[in-house]
């Protein structure tokens, strides 16, 4: 019997290491003989609905060994999440029909919580139906907040990119400080979870003292406390350093900057904390100051990736195949970390029907007592998450990434209204 | 006779690569017999004028050498700028003073076009005084808007993190257009001149059609034209990158987003031009977007400083006390381009009295014709200015720096009131 075939999604949003969970995936499957083509959803699951379906067997090696440092999705994401078998049949069933005309046995889908869930409905819906797909969860996000794996990966490179950008900026502001800007301001992702953020410690070292506060949302948000503390620093320090994840809220559990609209999950969307706290500076501190908001520069700098993250995320590529071929099903390949000093960690797995919809959020014991910083614990946690430069080749002065056919394979079905 | 003194100081906004200058200048002062002690102003002119002087014969050649890969201004800098003679002589009289008191013979000023300026009136003064103390201007602003120099130290790096963010952010919004983000703006500097803008333009290569649309303050806004392109833009690629640069304004010369205060040169405090182009394309196209304001991060990025910016930093900073002890007075170094392709160039000079006050703006046919985009003869321009990759050492995942002991001499003189 001819082996099955594979597909591949990348889901929700996506990561500076990605495509190097991809990389891990495609060559770990090219390497099978229990795999025959290994397929990708164009834009995630909304192009297996839509039997749009890239044939990553067309790919020179070569070039999806350039997907090591290439940020984005190379399939394309989405967000698009499915309903409850309950609520909604048709797609899943869409699914079956799909992955029958294309012989699929595997599917792979490299996500968030939201899609470790979608994962887990795939797998029980086609084993009830009857023509069962092993379904293997990979995690991704940045945020850091997916339960039962140590880390996630394309967390630790915005970590990185947070706490040298953190340094470099800090330096430049207290340069400044004498006759110019005393506050600057620096928004960062994170919306439950304050793991982003709270990387921005690890600028700190002997020569830099900045970020002088981290507001996270795990702390609710109290504007006097927070201005008392902005005008300790001032005078010990002459400038002050503030990073504010874009999930800090009020204790009534209001955003600090809530944009009003909600993104296809039902999450709200943020954006904005940056220059409501600097108003607040601004009216009763009187500073003068200055903010950023990185936004998806954050989340795409592949310039400036760990090497820990890269290697992990190839790990949970290979893995993932390699459990597949195994014989597992409904799980998700975990970060286990070994030791913290000096490093080391391993992959292992978990069932998906655990990992559905948790959210790890910061330990208490990771935050400092007056809510505005982290302890040790937490920076031994985080450190070595962010060790190693894995510098990209450049061209022309600017990063170089691969460009891939993403040939569509020839379509058997009907259109599909999603 | 022992030889005089010099003083070395820093001005305006840091970069990521002033600091290389400062490298330069104290590795050539420490070299030639003709200086005697090579001092700093604390936090700039500002630190002479309070005769808070720091004493950079006490550093190792060693932490020196970190210089290279330390952004900011190590020594601090300011934004204050001096008098008219004839409008206030105190300041200079104070000069003067201070470089009598510790036996200055030399003034290395390193700054943008005001700094310049200040340099020019500080030689006249001197001379007239009957003090004559050798000043030298060095360039170095972001803006990349001195005249006579080809480019600015400091310009390329930010160039260079530009592009580089510009094609890494696009990829991001580009795997996600299916089902979310359509329009991503990215704001960065420039007040008067689109010179950093438009090196957004270095990103696009054949896999790589982002930025779509850049904003130049050259180009008076208009918004019917720029939602039509927007329009456009989506149509063809179904997402849009746009790089607004902050100075962007309308007709009548209002900046798109002005925040209303002034800094100390007189000069409007700019701000969030890219919620206000997103809140339009919201309204008017009903597209969902996102927007980074880099700020800071961008001009103290020292992790992805262009190679050839760094050695033309180090390289003005050298020639500056070359210069001077050659008996040159008045003049400021200047990058001179021999050839584009394949690039070379060396340093050249130009007198102060020249540079002062003159903002070099894009010429036009480096703009595209609708407006929107850069041509080629502006990509060969910008191109060699962000060459080369100089990776900056890291230790424990973060940015290394120097850590200087900035000890200052003993103070000879009454207190000042600035």
């Amino acid at each position: 019997m001819k082996a099955k075939n594979a597909i591949y999604a990348q889901s929700g949003g996506v990561t500076s290491v990605i495509n190097t969970t991809a990389c891990g995936v495609i060559e770990a499957a090219r390497k099978s003989k229990n795999i025959n083509k290994l397929y990708a959803g164009k834009d995630g699951i909304v192009g297996i609905l839509n039997e749009e379906i890239i044939d990553t067997n067309l790919e020179d090696l070569s070039e999806i060994k350039k997907l090591k440092h290439t940020p984005g999705g190379i399939f394309g994401s989405c967000r698009h999440k499915l309903k409850n078998v309950e609520e909604s049949e048709r797609e899943y069933k869409r699914l079956i029909e799909v992955f029958k005309a294309h012989n699929i046995g595997y599917f792979f889908y490299n996500g968030g919580g939201d899609s470790q869930d979608t994962s887990n409905k795939i797998a029980q819906y086609t084993k009830d139906a009857g023509f069962p797909v092993t379904c293997i969860g990979i995690p991704k996000t940045i945020d850091n907040d997916l339960p039962f794996t140590d880390n996630c990966p394309g967390f630790g490179s915005v970590a990185k990119y947070i706490a040298t950008s953190t340094k470099e900026a800090a330096l430049d502001v207290k340069s400044m400080s004498k006759s110019s800007t005393k506050v600057f301001i620096f928004e960062v992702m994170g919306r439950h979870a304050g793991w982003l953020a709270a990387s921005s410690g690890l600028a700190q070292d002997k020569g830099n003292s900045a970020p002088h506060i981290i507001l996270l949302p795990e702390v609710p948000f109290n504007e006097n406390k927070f201005l008392k503390k902005v005008k300790e620093v001032i005078k010990k320090e002459d400038y002050c350093v503030i990073v504010v994840s874009e999930g800090t809220r009020y204790k009534n559990g209001d955003f600090l900057a809530d944009a009003g609209t909600v993104d296809s999950f039902g999450h709200k969307q943020l954006g904005g904390v940056a220059p409501t706290v600097a108003e607040m500076i601004s009216k009763k501190l009187g500073l003068k100051y200055h903010w950023a908001i990185s936004d998806y520069l954050q989340r795409s700098a592949r310039h400036i990736s760990s090497q820990v993250d890269l290697d992990q995320a190839y790990a949970v590529g290979k893995a993932a195949v390699e459990f597949a071929i195994s014989g597992e099903n409904s799980i998700m390949p975990v970060i286990i970390r070994k030791k913290t000093k000096p490093y080391s960690w391993e992959i292992g797995k978990v069932e998906l029907s655990k990992v559905a919809n948790i959210e790890k959020k910061m330990p208490k014991n990771f935050i400092s007592k007056d809510g505005f910083g982290i302890t040790t614990a937490c920076k031994n946690y985080l450190s070595p998450l962010i060790q190693g430069e894995a510098w990209a080749p450049f061209e022309q002065g600017v990063i170089q990434t691969a460009q891939l056919k993403n040939k569509l394979v020839r379509k058997k079905l009907k259109t599909f209204r999603i």
